[in-house]
């Protein structure tokens, strides 16, 4: 099958060996996969990881090694799935909890352990798949992996309704923050330095604020540092106002010097927010309280794979997508 | 009167005008002090603040400026003092929560638009001051301020029963949030390096460890830094496990490079914490669940303040205190 293969170098792989679906798995057939920037990461030797790209995708399920009926009903539904699935054992305190994404023994689809979605065929155990809402288009349920990311701050703190939310930095991250939680009804200001993707968020009622035009103040009660930049976290905690939260949702900024005083004497919480669950997500998708369309930079089909990486590259791009 | 200044050089004045207490001010004739690492980096141009230092005291109301009972009661009244108080606007969301320390017009004792309590006198408003319970002695009611820095914990952050609590730091910060923690029956344990320090905790209950003896694990859900040292904030962060707490406590800790990486992959919290509320400190002591007897190097009287600055320098003392 063809796959999108990183192996020291990227590289489009007309005869990668199909998968097999183990005891409990299903095969699917990819249909539309987004590149992360954590895949770009990977190409630069993150986490060290080898093996077939991609962990946003959107598929068929063609067939299911199993013959228990919850397992055979996955059979011809359109589907995405978790990104991690964990030891599932009974002792295990984060798989009792879905916390897959911190079962020491877990599998994450293209980053550990486990080929990625960026190919023909993908295998996934049955009961990490969720079947996609007839009214939700492949374009929008390949979104579902990043706003469930956006979706877990949701889960991991209570944001008060009268919190003024600020997100700082209008790339992917930043915009899919904002508009989240802007879909929770939460007082949000997106602010970022380029007009035209703050107006993806700002089209769908988020107030946006140019940074040239921005007056920092020490206001917030959360602030999300979604800029991927060394000096966003030093920005957001100084907006940050006392008692409030501080959530970082990037991990590019490292190896920077850096003062956490203003942390103690304005105790203030910094959160560390990753991935999350589908579910919530896939309600916003399924209720259109949210639309991917403009992020949407281009799509190219799986031939052109290292052409739509390079593209990936650019500052310009949002999403790009993989046709199979 | 007899005050220790700090005015560019620390000095023991001698000749200090005698405060005057303002309306609804009670006038305190101090008995006692203690030395903070706070003072020590105010005579290194912490806060930029010059005055009489100090803010850990217990003393005696003499004269109240007030014809209210309320004020009036105070007078013969043996006091500690709450670090801040705010504007008392009815419209500041600190104040009305009594979190002074966070109040945009506060003034801290000692430390910010307020003369300090090492001297023979000290005037400070009625409402933030707290009789010391007859059964507590001057030497043990001394400590309350560093106390309640260590019970703001418990009032940030609900620390489950089952959780494994691991205290960083064998100074007098981590000593006493050990015990602390210790005090409201939680699983503590306290690493440092000094076997005679980590032996004051020892004698009350709380499980140590020498840091050569430690095994570093990831498997605490609440670690508190408390070593002051560069390093410790990347030790903490590798002893936190997925989703726990870090708090945070000494601001020490600052300039030097970081990653942040593994707050986000392990969604770590953060927690900034610092002055804390005198109430659930002096139940403390009232109780007798801490003993800071061990915590006091020595005794030193105002003539000899100088030395006793000096002496707290060295890594060997613990708690100096100066009588009045």
């Amino acid at each position: 099958m063809k796959a999108i293969v990183f192996d020291n170098e990227l590289k489009l792989d007309n005869n990668y060996p199909n998968p097999m679906p183990q005891e409990g798995e299903a095969l699917i057939r990819v249909t539309l996969a987004g590149i992360c920037n954590t895949d770009y990461e990977i190409t630069k030797g993150y986490m060290g990881y080898v093996g077939v790209l991609g962990h946003e995708f959107v598929g068929i399920v063609e067939k299911v090694n199993s013959n228990k009926p919850e397992d055979l009903k996955w059979i011809g539904k359109r589907v995405v799935a978790e990104i991690s699935w964990g030891c599932d054992d009974p002792n295990c305190e984060w798989c009792a909890k879905k916390n897959y994404r911190h079962c020491p023994n877990r599998h994450t689809i293209g980053i550990w352990k486990k080929d990625g979605c960026m190919a023909e065929y993908i295998t996934l155990p049955t009961n990490i798949l969720f079947e996609v809402p007839e009214n939700v288009t492949d374009e929008q349920a390949v979104f579902v992996e990043p706003l469930a990311a956006a979706c877990e701050i949701t889960e991991q703190l209570h944001i008060e309704p009268t919190a003024k939310v600020l997100v700082l930095g209008d790339g992917k991250l930043g915009l899919t923050t904002a508009l989240t939680l802007n879909a929770h009804n939460l007082d949000v200001l997106l602010v970022g330095k380029h007009q035209n993707k703050l107006n993806i968020a700002k089209a769908q009622g988020v107030k946006t604020k140019l940074l040239s035009d921005f007056i920092p103040e020490k206001i917030y009660d959360v602030v999300v540092e979604a800029t991927g930049s060394a000096s966003g976290f030093e920005t957001s905690m100084s907006l940050t106002k006392p008692r409030g939260v501080l959530v970082l949702k990037s991990t590019v900024a490292t190896g920077k010097e850096l003062n956490l005083a203003p942390i103690v004497i304005d105790e203030i919480t910094v959160l560390g927010s990753r991935c999350g669950q589908f579910a919530p997500a896939l309600r916003l998708l399924e209720k259109n309280r949210i639309d991917f369309k403009p992020f949407i930079t281009q799509t190219y089909t799986v031939e052109n794979a290292l052409e739509a990486f390079e593209a990936n590259k650019s500052k310009e791009s949002l999403k790009i997508l993989i046709k199979f």
